[in-house]
């Protein structure tokens, strides 16, 4: 219980169900005076949102965000900031023959138990459009940390079935669907979706999260580590089952004289540690990677139980992507922002203000 | 700052340092009534402890825990739980000689950077002697999950190097130094660390742990979900790198058909999500893997630099375990004790008793 | 910062400005399963709503709540609740005149130093109609406090100026505009006011509010004893300057011997300890009252100063109660129940359900 | 549950028991760089200590507080502050008779009402001993409140039964063992303990704290106000049943004309707002009063009832106050100061530096 908030000094609070009114949430430690519009959170609200590509899911919401409070006179004035999206395409109907049906991979279950209730239109409150939220209070985060600090948080598609993408060109991962960083993947990334939607499967995806320019010093010994709260934010994520930081799993084979990062003058020889020692940032890029699910709500049928405990079949027609890994690197970027702004504001109250890189 | 704590009902808060007088901590929220001893927490204290065996550290801490308060006549009385361990070998003058020097892959030079003041003796607060403390916590947890809902919570070593040891016999992991579940690995592991103890690298490692007989419904939606939780609290542990729930990053490459776990009569007929739907508890063996970086402190020489910005050779010698992994099989079970414990209060809480499996 | 939240388990995050467009609030931990509809809200936003009478601000809001999300089929979810009451009659011209001037006791000089920005209509985030998001969330609690516990909420006006009311009738208290239980004092008051609204003046006021079958056990040692937790929600009601459990004040000049209460086996002898025992509900019924300061907002001249730092008289016109105290009750009974809520949910996580009296 | 920390940056957790081993705390979010000793907290602890007068306790105990983290090097290193005292004249055999009685007044009956089990030597955690480890933390707060923003926080005895004690010499409350600040009423206090003590009863007793030199900006919109706080903490002080701010209850019959504290280019013309406006601090001292019951551990023989609920009579031999007021000032001045310093750290977190006076 009270498990929708995130953050302790920047805190996010959100609520709102994939096909209910809307969705919104609460932002509380929004530091005074920073210049902020509805602008300023639509830009990544339009690159997470659905419908924006023939690769994802062709649901259309127009995710206009509404601030309703916490602004006076175009700067926010330091109370909490509301915010709220109105769901303009919920279809309800389209979850009717669910309702007494538990679909494999998704929540229905673990919701029905729970709760004794469960709202089952589109997954409720389990639904990925959940993240909606995130991505607008994140984008509150990422101007902030931007304009204060010069910090600078970009995600890309790494992996995604066989095909790996290499950290190529920055600037290629807006121009394209895929949020793929590199040119020669896009056509076997093209085909790979088409299949995909041909056969009705889906597919997991890898995606990495950067953050540039961090200053040294954040995060907190020894529970709130910084990775650790990264892991929980990025783990709290809809369809993601792991979270590395630097060189992650990779390291269980490594030897200590090569994983450890060497110092020299110039700085870090290399950067296996993702930015982090100890739980505190390094001054080096903030690395994560996360590995998501492949979609579960498939057209290839499946065996289930329904409420009353019988196996039926299910095949899950309505409108779904075919890898969510592909609307998921906006949301990493607003988690990542979100527990870098919190840190931020923690390091400042207990050491000052943090130095630049 | 204020990040010494872990669990929001069920809550570990820890102080101490590796070098210092005493580790201690306070638990919040233990339920009243549960018959409690030194003896509860030794067992698992003891199979952390440095010195154990001839592959770990050889620095000999007894590592015997008092038990200062929240227990009356034998059983815990439901107010705060005071314990401390004392430092009975500690050696600061050790460290004498790296007092100016940053070690590479240790946090020497984030703390410094951080808080502009580090107690540089054996890594102060940074050191994994901090650990002691959430195992002595996690034991009381792992008792009560245990007596009041039947959770069994065990982990083993998964991979060490390229060596993977699979889950043949749980009884086994008590029985060898390496917590190996698979006979047929133990030659081999006891050839790798004689020969980084030998050359003074060390080595990365892979450790699994596992819930049974969890209850279906723990966990919070959104952020606070057990997948997030259990994430948060493994990676704060010194030297993890990653964290995977179920399949992990093994998803990646998974299609849909693949990875849902269909469910039948007779239950579910695989089990890629872990033990978690929506980032609640299914009723599955909850499973994560997490991955630790080997040990930095190692008598291979490196290059670093001091305080002064001037670079310098470092070589560790001092009293360093080869493979850090090798302890972390009671820290990570431990953690995940105490996540759990904290969502079955929670669970409790709102909707009240969870029902047993 | 981080500031607009409160309760642990039970939690309300509130939003919205006086003038904006909007307050809210998001509530989390909403047992499961509760019938829950805007009108279960309405009756006490009602009670509340300014220019319900000639006695209070003629500012004409109908303060329709609506509920946005955690209740579905009627019932609530056990996902945050999403409350949204749109602000219809606001009128920010009102204020334009005190832009540049800091209001002698209004917070417009703590705000603008604070935040280096102000909200100035209306007050902003300041402004006592904040307290309308609490009477909606307060209002969930007292429906799931009577209908699973049997816990009764009521508040009265005990005291106004110099006149002093008896608790002589609960039924009274609903059936006049001050909240009054002492039919003999309903002239003086109705005097009372006449006269403040003719000279522009206001009066201070003390409220009484009284929870009724409270279950022993709710409280938790030693920071959140259920008098430092209603303590800390009564206070930080607009205008509240002090706090009394039971017999409060009144204890400095008594004798030990006369205010212990004394237990025979027909119960306790008297309540001087206003129902709570080392912090804990005793069963007795739980009693508190609070002192509000007169309306700072008044027609009678007065000096103050303006952002310039010169001395400007002031005449505060626009549309204002002469007593903040009249609308209090419902305010404060809505904090009374949010804190039981959660302390009753805090007694289930760690000890089960708490045994009705 | 989890009611044993206060603070959300700084943060104070402790535990132990009246008569148990040790008593102790852990202080997280201190910052690093200041100089710390036991000395500095002795000094506060010896000024609350038992035994340190004829009109308090005569039990011994030394209170010498340990340091067993946190510092290094004479300063504080930013880490999790770990403090203990050794319970050193424990004599619960004093107790074994009222083991299964509940003494009225006490928290004897909810303790075992709320837990099921009781620690009944010297009330266990419900004793006012619990308070020595506020005190200490306390210390610290106070001591870099001074050093870092010039605040000062001092309190008073202001009443005791009838007596009135006036602030007339700061000087003077520490020179004599009631906390009073004015040298008219030391013969009649002096009289008035001593025929309590002879005829075995206790009396009430009123105590105002003062902050001077406050920073402009402290607190926080709209839960967390400065006042909320305050009241929070103050009210969790064993014995307290009601806290004012600045001119408190007095409001009530109060004209806002009158009340409203008149600003010119001087500044504010008065202080009944108790230097706190809309929650948040302007600058003005900080003033605040708790009143506190009569101990109910007194000679006159009262009723009761035992653990088989039959009535029985009990008198409460031991070591006890006649008068718990007369050793409450330094614990009222260190929960001021943890509440000051806490939201300290919240407005640099924000807002940067707050501003001196």
């Amino acid at each position: 219980m009270a498990g929708n908030s995130i953050g302790q000094f920047f805190r996010v609070t959100t609520f709102g169900e994939s096909h209910g009114i809307a969705l919104g949430c609460i932002i509380d430690g929004v530091p005074p005076g920073i210049p902020l519009s509805p602008e300023d959170l639509q830009k990544d609200l339009d690159r997470r949102r659905p419908g924006a590509s023939r690769y994802t899911s062709p649901r259309l919401e127009l995710d206009r965000v509404h601030i309703l409070s916490g602004v006076f006179g175009g700067v926010t004035s330091g109370t909490s900031v509301g915010l709220m999206i109105e769901n303009t395409d919920p279809r309800p109907q389209d979850y009717s023959e669910i309702k007494d049906t538990f679909r494999p991979g998704h929540a229905d279950y673990t919701y029905e138990k729970k709760f004794g209730v469960r709202d089952y239109r589109g997954g409720g409150r389990a639904s990925a459009r959940e993240t909606v939220m995130r991505v607008a209070a994140g984008a509150i985060a990422k101007k902030y940390l931007l304009q204060h600090s010069g910090i600078q948080i970009r995600g890309y598609l790494s992996q995604i079935g066989d095909i790996c993408c290499e950290l190529k060109d920055w600037n290629l991962v807006e121009e394209n669907p895929f949020f793929c960083p590199d040119a020669s993947k896009l056509e076997q990334l093209d085909a790979l979706i088409r299949d995909l939607k041909k056969v009705g499967d889906s597919i997991g995806a890898k995606i990495t999260v950067v953050a540039e320019n961090v200053p040294v010093g954040l995060g907190e010994p020894v529970f709130d580590r910084l990775d650790a709260d990264l892991a929980h934010a990025l783990m709290s994520v809809n369809a993601v089952k792991g979270v590395e930081i630097g060189a992650g799993f990779s390291v269980v084979n490594k030897r200590g004289s090569e994983n450890r990062d060497e110092i020299t003058m110039q700085g870090f020889q290399s950067n296996h540690a993702g930015g982090i020692l100890g739980g505190i940032s390094s001054g080096q890029p903030l690395i994560a990677h996360l590995a998501l699910k492949p979609t579960s709500s498939i057209r290839v049928p499946g065996k289930t139980i329904n409420r009353q405990g019988e196996t039926v079949a299910i095949v899950t027609s309505g409108r779904h992507d075919p890898c969510v890994g592909l609307r998921a690197v906006p949301i990493a970027e607003a988690m990542m922002a979100i527990i870098l702004m919190d840190h931020l504001l923690r390091q400042r109250a207990q050491c000052g203000e943090p130095q630049p890189v």
